[in-house]
């Protein structure tokens, strides 16, 4: 893997409470040599945090080794309490490929970051999604189930032995799903009524378990402050499902009932070639390529400086 | 101006068919510290190159010295011939803003280049564009008619008196337009007809000069190879005219012919903010902006930390 390997890392830890807590794991991480720390999110009800950070491989694998050494200070799940479903006190680390580096390396990673974590710390692993050894074990939610308080019996199970490690939970941290995807997007698109059937009759129809976009996942809610319904949706692969086809079906289906897009939003962060691609398409552009933007150029002339070129 | 500025210099030199010539005057571009070049572009029919990097406030100073001293030892106007319009061996200097820098500072910066390049070299410089002194002293057009040639004489009438310097050419350097600009932006639509007059009509409904977007020029073209029309555009000020607003007000001059919008295509570089607010447009996005871009944000971590911050 090239040197300037540019990897997005955004593990949930089960802890989402105690403030000094979360902000010694997050310093544990942001202490790294070549860690560019991007964000943290926590939430109270869910008993959870979301770090995200970049890195290239040798960073990241000393990253999360300080992400678990700290957690295990202070996480101990049998006395963890939250809404959100968990089963590891470091719950899912996720890799996701941003510049200069495949998603088979960021497999490849995902790989080498479970065995350093079941050698140092003796939690056993279940790799997901793009890492995932079988197809049964590629979606979290399925991983998930049952829990941290299940997971002694579940990793007994024929389909369900862990990738890396025994058989058996760690008594204070669990389990932990390790892996590499690509960026989600979480993107809403609100809609010109305040009938939720509607949105929920969209949703349906534009969501991959439902017989709709495969790497689409969606609900209809009511939003009462705008009197609108709003198509809310997870984008998990942006490359195989592009927005303005998400979008466009939405307008065909919405169409039926006689109602228009009333706009849409972007939660967190988005990769740029997610909205480039985007424009390309409306715009009708011929023999578009990322390296056209002025930007990216400009990028890759310091990445070649950058190696002494 | 902070030390991150990020400016675009793309000047203009006449010359472009002897390549050792071309050759040294890039190595002294590059030769100078903090500069990142990113492309030479050169014509012969034009006798004519393009040379684009970029740097910040300090290090374009120095570069642009750099710039016409090696054009010195090499050009002499009483002895060049080309297509394209010229008043001088370096004819246009343009600074344009890419990030952490606005466009007064990069007019400021080409008003302490123009007094740079007028002291160590004695050039005469009319300043042009967003850094123009006057209203009729804006447009590169106006200000090099009469080329090289004419110089003498048009120096010395009232609306034509030189920013800086005398009011006469240098003998074998003539005269330089120094200024400040927003990116350009050259754009090709093209349209499902072969009929030039449906092109050359909808070009003159869209550009500034006849009445259309003021920061749009555009012409009519049959491209035979196609068998369809373009309308060839340059779009000077992607802030004030987005790309989306063009190519919809395109589309809908087409339909009153029946015609349909072929495809478009971008030629040579274009800023990432000028395809992302096409995107957010499509999309609808509400609340969009720039640092809602992944990479964007990592570059602000990255501009951070080089600051010490």
């Amino acid at each position: 893997m090239p040197m300037n390997a540019m990897i997005e890392c955004v593990p949930n830890i089960s802890e989402g409470r105690r403030s000094e807590v979360i902000e010694a794991i997050v310093a544990a991480v942001r202490a790294v040599s070549g860690i560019r720390y991007l964000d943290t999110s926590s939430d109270a009800d869910h008993n959870r945090s979301v770090l995200s950070f970049i890195g290239n491989e040798s960073s990241l694998r000393q990253a999360i080794l300080a992400l678990y050494r700290e957690s295990a200070r202070w996480i101990d799940l049998r006395h963890h309490k939250g809404e959100h479903p968990r089963m590891g006190a470091v719950d899912v680390v996720p890799f996701i490929p941003i510049q200069n580096v495949t998603m088979a390396e960021c497999v490849q990673l995902s790989r080498d970051v479970a065995a350093d974590v079941q050698a140092a710390f003796g939690v056993p692993v279940i790799l997901y999604e793009e890492a995932a050894s079988a197809p049964h074990r590629r979606n979290l939610a399925d991983i998930r189930k049952g829990e941290f308080e299940g997971m002694a019996h579940k990793l007994q199970t024929a389909h369900w032995q862990p990738d890396f490690g025994q058989a058996v939970p760690h008594p204070a941290l669990g389990v932990s799903a390790i892996g590499a995807r690509e960026a989600l997007i979480a993107y809403n698109v609100y809609l010109n009524t305040n009938n939720l059937a509607v949105a929920q009759a969209i949703a349906k129809a534009v969501r991959g378990s439902s017989g709709g976009l495969a790497h689409v996942k969606g609900l209809g809610f009511l939003i009462e402050e705008r009197n609108q319904v709003q198509v809310s949706m997870n984008l998990v692969n942006f490359r195989k499902n592009p927005i303005y086809r998400v979008q466009e079906l939405i307008r065909i289906e919405a169409a039926r009932y006689g109602v228009s897009v009333a706009g849409a939003e972007l939660v967190g962060l988005i990769p740029q070639d997610a909205l480039l691609e985007s424009a390309a398409y409306y715009l009708q552009l011929e023999g578009y390529s990322r390296d056209m933007i002025l930007e990216n150029r400009i990028q890759s002339v310091e990445g070649a400086e950058g190696d002494g070129l």
